[in-house]
């Protein structure tokens, strides 16, 4: 036991000296107002003579994913798993491949899988490619897709692809005693895979929309079966709902970057007795990224949360004018 | 930032090494096989140059809670609360005093509550009293409840009730880098008001039984209110589910005391990658606590899971033979 602990001690106390003495824990970020309200934020609640001190364990700060952390554009990575998927897929499994929607994914029709007001199409391909397996089987797919698969812009692998301002902000929120939460509309057991090993964010941090399993126990061991059953949507007024369910308690702070988004940051910010940090991602940078927010064929779209920012008091992140970089230089 | 991280550092290293160089850990446990096989189990795990090493982030340890971490016994605490609840509120609603189960609840009539298969009255009572609130108004119920009721045999506090033996083993494994979790089929909301106090297990890190909420933008802020929509009963084989939708990785450790718990304990325990620890808390001792195992009436059957035990290298508690005392002596 000594043995273990000395280690756990050692590293623990290493990890954190050695992130504190950094000058800057925002390197990527420019010298503007986005930057200062973090750090405000930060030293502010952290100040133990002050009258905004919040105690560690209530120091939970919540990010949404897509379009948060990283892209979500062409498509959200998790559908273009999905497309991908069901290529992998179809050549073993006819009735799979004869499936209409199926073969409208295959052909890149995505207009099809969009029609209707709920988007069957769409909801079909996804029920097809997250249900109907083992945990196991899933997460070795998703592992397996996300060692190979590039983003078609960028040309680097998707997990090389996270924001490195925003990686930092996670960082320095964690060194400063917060925990780091995901609250996404993707997929829990699709972010959970890969969430440590890209965000430092472990499996049980991860919030993201679910359906049950079933626990069966086989001759070769238990094993969950993945079902869509008890659907549960993370988003718009389910990310409040998600965060009480998973997290239980109240964040202090949110980062978003889409209506969808809107609701958990009034929930962290809106007469919360703590101070609170709101704070949007606006994606202005064709350039580097891209630029979206009213668009109505974008995943992502923005209006709302924009129009509410200023009377809310949330801090509106100009990807253009406040990021000095928007990926790391080296993967 | 600084400050703070050197002071978060300090605590982190100070708590570590002072309760490290403790001589016995377990200091409650009889010197037999249980407390063997717990310490056996923890100095395996962490030995850093051996094939039985599991890193920190996967020492994962759920409890069942109601006889595992505290009694179940003459009711389960939830439902010690429910009946003072409807009692609190019965004076003020004349609507819900005239209802035929809350009728029966004042009544002291449980047959009542109990017949049918599904405890149809039961389910109503704790329906009733677990939503159409909000979750802030349920918190301050139970937060006033748990600071006065006493529990009718021991006369303490239901919170100074925890059984000492399961206390240090929270510890011991903290300690050693594991991550305690509460997988329980209580009501997860009941349990996260107290937790963090009574276990030092934070809000995020239980899994219960939940209901789904509804956000609402009020006036006077955002709220959740408490709904009986997509009920998830984290019981049986929805302890693995629920283990697999909050936490979301396999636990190595796993602590119950009735057939509720079988299932869980088999997730933890059968062909797990890692080695892993099962252990049983069997209710022995009439003088100091309760002696149940299959009798029909109590909560807590264990029937199976004891049969099971074995075969499957199962730890089993006999409290009366393992445990020195049960309840710390000055709560």
């Amino acid at each position: 036991m000594m043995k273990s602990s000395l280690w756990l001690a050692t590293i623990l106390c290493v990890s954190i000296f050695s992130t504190a003495v950094a000058d800057d824990p925002l390197v990527s970020w420019q010298d503007t107002m986005a930057k200062k309200s973090i750090i405000d934020f930060v030293e502010k609640v952290t100040q133990v003579d002050s009258p905004n001190f919040v105690p560690v364990p209530e120091r939970i700060a919540v990010f949404d994913n897509d379009g948060t952390l990283w892209p979500e554009n062409p498509l959200p990575f998790q559908l273009a798993w999905v497309m991908d998927e069901l290529k992998r897929r179809s050549p073993d499994e006819p009735q799979l491949a004869a499936d209409p929607m199926v073969k409208a994914a295959l052909a890149g029709d995505i207009a099809k899988l969009l029609e209707g007001k709920h988007h069957d199409g769409l909801m079909q391909i996804v029920a097809i490619t997250h249900s109907g397996m083992t945990t196991d089987e899933f997460d070795a797919a998703v592992r397996e897709w996300l060692a190979v698969a590039k983003h078609p812009r960028f040309g680097r692998l998707y997990s090389d692809c996270t924001y490195q301002p925003m990686q930092e902000v996670l960082t320095y929120l964690r060194v400063n005693g917060f925990k780091t939460f995901i609250v996404s509309g993707g997929g829990a057991d699709f972010m959970r895979v890969w969430s440590e090993q890209v965000y430092g964010i472990p499996p049980e941090q991860v919030v993201g929309s679910t359906g049950l399993t079933k626990f069966e126990l086989r001759d070769t061991g238990p094993v969950l079966i993945k079902t869509t059953e008890h659907i549960f949507v993370d988003d718009k007024a389910g990310k409040p709902v998600g965060i009480h369910q998973f997290i239980g308690r109240r964040p202090i702070a949110c980062f978003g970057n889409s209506d969808g988004d809107k609701e958990m940051l009034e929930y962290t910010t809106i007469n919360n007795p703590h101070p609170s940090l709101g704070l949007i991602v606006h994606h202005t940078d064709t350039d580097r990224e891209y630029a979206y927010d009213a668009h109505p064929t974008s995943s992502g779209k923005l209006v709302e949360a924009l129009v509410d920012a200023s009377q809310r008091g949330w801090t509106v992140v100009d990807m253009q004018r406040d990021w000095k970089i928007v990926f790391a230089e080296t993967p």
